[in-house]
């Protein structure tokens, strides 16, 4: 596959983000390129598992809402404060609402996404994100909510890219131009602008072993949520 | 003077909130009936006085955002999330932004408002309801906000009806037109309705005592406030 | 069996901690009764999945402390700081130091339990348990805690009564003796004393179907802990 | 006065602390050499007003404490947590301990301590370490608990040194001793030789502009808390 980051989203090849991105190597391919991304990309993900990742998805967004609700408090400018306050309420209105629509066309009412608990792999991912998030600074904590941000981002890029992807008949072509799509990828270039300029005034550089290894963390936690399904 | 709460704003009497009230009684009678509050129903304030309490109430209105950014993360249900979420949202785009413009009229402008530190009574307001919004639950934290939020509408309802509050002439009539207004009382009334519910499933009757405790430390530290520009 | 918890450990059937052991139910047991707990009982358990436990619950055990550490901050009386303080020393010197030295009876050193990274299974446990602690208040904290302290005691006290339990010869008899043993069942007593009273104070009534849903996550977590060296 | 920081006491002049005590130039010299502490050094200040001190410095201590259960919460390391734990438990024990008989010296029991509410210097004080505490990380702790570690043997370090300061007769000169005496001057060293540390990993150097903001902060609140009895 030609697909290159460097092309395709130079940003994510770039400073803060661009560095713990390559230090991350072999569990950042495994996250992106994982077994349930290709069976996306090519509609051979049964549908079952799917709908199991939609539902856990569907409750990781309340999570993630809570990890952001913590960086308006944990923001030191009213600009942080009211993009992360922006960013919480696009969650809790706009993304979750589309979500739960998405869910309807595959079988899952509101009331079915609530009910269903947090699996070990949600619980293991949203608890080391929140608890990052309290026990450290604004900084950690959006070091840790990048892997999610961009992975996605890059995923859709890639799979979007790629000539071998089903395009025709494939069940999950919708998501697939949800993360390819301009929104999105204007969602990660604003969050990676942030980064870098939140990692200059707080000490990125010579925190980075700190920041690689709780960015590792949550890599390997993306990877076991795609995991999840599969046993 | 004739106005009474039990008529003019029942639902601040009743319950878990108007029993608070009722015990914090000779404290809350200060806070309520100040002479800050005097020179602003009678005209006679000084302007500079009510200057400095613009600033710091507009430095109060992010470190309250701040509070409930951390309600968004204690909620317990989406809905919850949702309106803390809102309220976060409107704090800091729509009341920050009138508070500015407000504030330009008497002569100050948002720059100026940003450089200016937190006065002692503000940080010390402030600090004691991050300390209880952290260290308790939504429960502790809800109890101690209500003191800002109700207390304001009661201030203004009463001198609004009060037939010797100057109206024409009166350099302040606009701030108290909005604390006696139906926006500002549509606000107090969901706040005392959320408070209520969650009392109930937080068990508010058995922990009453402790709740008291901090509420009646709330409406003293909205006593400083007023204090602070008289020193 | 008949080994009853009325009988051998009547503290554990009574107040709210009887009441919230009572309706995890069938939860509960499958957590006492575990086939990892069997395995200890009859000395069939793998003495290699002994030893990923062993790794991970040294890792637990620096999480437990952290929880701890939030209860000091959280407790609102001089005695209850003190307590948590104890704890926290308790377990970062004593324990964790007698927790090393067994563990190099198993042939681990400690810088091989520190260079291990935390398992799915603790991350979800630790995550959960970390985020009750800072989203709730003092009693949310010891609810989800209790599952572990009094969870441990009980099983200690079943096998170590069962008259099917191997005794001679056994590798794991040691740690069942620290389960059963009279020190450790103070700690359970004291626990459950230190649980009784905060719930009288805060509420526990009243809050009981949430305390229920965070202690049931609790105990499924202890399940997959035990589940965990299985796959 | 002869007395030279760079001569008596050098590691406050260097690293980190020392361009933190630099730069808050005037702030620093403000809460150091404060009409209060000149009343120490000379015996005049007024009884009363130290006892008030006493009472607040004794509701301090357990705020203190609170924020040191913090950082074992929020430490890196099985040692960073240790050291943090001992400092608690130090404080809980030990120092409150020596804090409730000197008080008793000044005919105050620790029931009297204990009924006292806390002053608005000291809300305001408690409030702010106890937010930078929750809101940063161990990095921003750090910096804003030294100036009341580093300041109290500065001060102890200067009055002991001074050739006016009364001997004979002193009623103060017990504490003057505590603070200048080499157990409170060991417990400044270690704890600036943790800050420096803690510093080249979290990025000091980077974030030096925010960190001296909070620090001033904390300078200006030690002022203001001298200050308390005064009014």
């Amino acid at each position: 596959m030609v697909w290159s980051a460097e092309t395709a989203m130079p940003s994510i090849t770039q400073g803060l983000f661009g560095r713990l991105r390559r230090e991350a190597g072999a569990e950042w391919e495994a996250y992106i390129d994982h077994p349930f991304v290709r069976g996306l990309a090519d509609g051979t993900l049964e549908p079952e598992r799917f709908r199991r990742y939609l539902v856990q998805d569907y409750l990781y967004l309340l999570q993630y809402a809570r990890c952001y609700a913590l960086a308006i408090y944990k923001s030191d400018t009213l600009e942080g404060m009211r993009t992360a306050s922006g960013i919480v309420a696009g969650l809790l209105l706009g993304e979750l609402t589309i979500h739960v629509s998405y869910c309807a066309q595959w079988g899952l009412d509101e009331a079915a996404l609530q009910a269903e608990p947090q699996s070990l792999e949600l619980l293991a991912y949203s608890g080391f994100l929140l608890d990052r998030a309290q026990a450290g600074d604004l900084l950690d904590l959006m070091v840790v909510l990048s892997a999610c941000l961009v992975g996605y981002g890059e995923i859709g890029s890639r799979i979007a890219a790629d000539p071998a992807t089903r395009r025709d008949g494939n069940p999950y072509y919708d998501w697939i131009q949800t993360y390819s799509g301009a929104a999105y990828h204007g969602l990660v270039r604003d969050g990676l602008a942030r980064l870098e300029s939140l990692g200059a005034t707080r000490g990125a550089a010579d925190r980075f072993p700190l920041l690689l290894r709780d960015f590792r963390t949550a890599v390997r936690l993306e990877t076991a949520f795609w995991d999840a399904g599969s046993r």
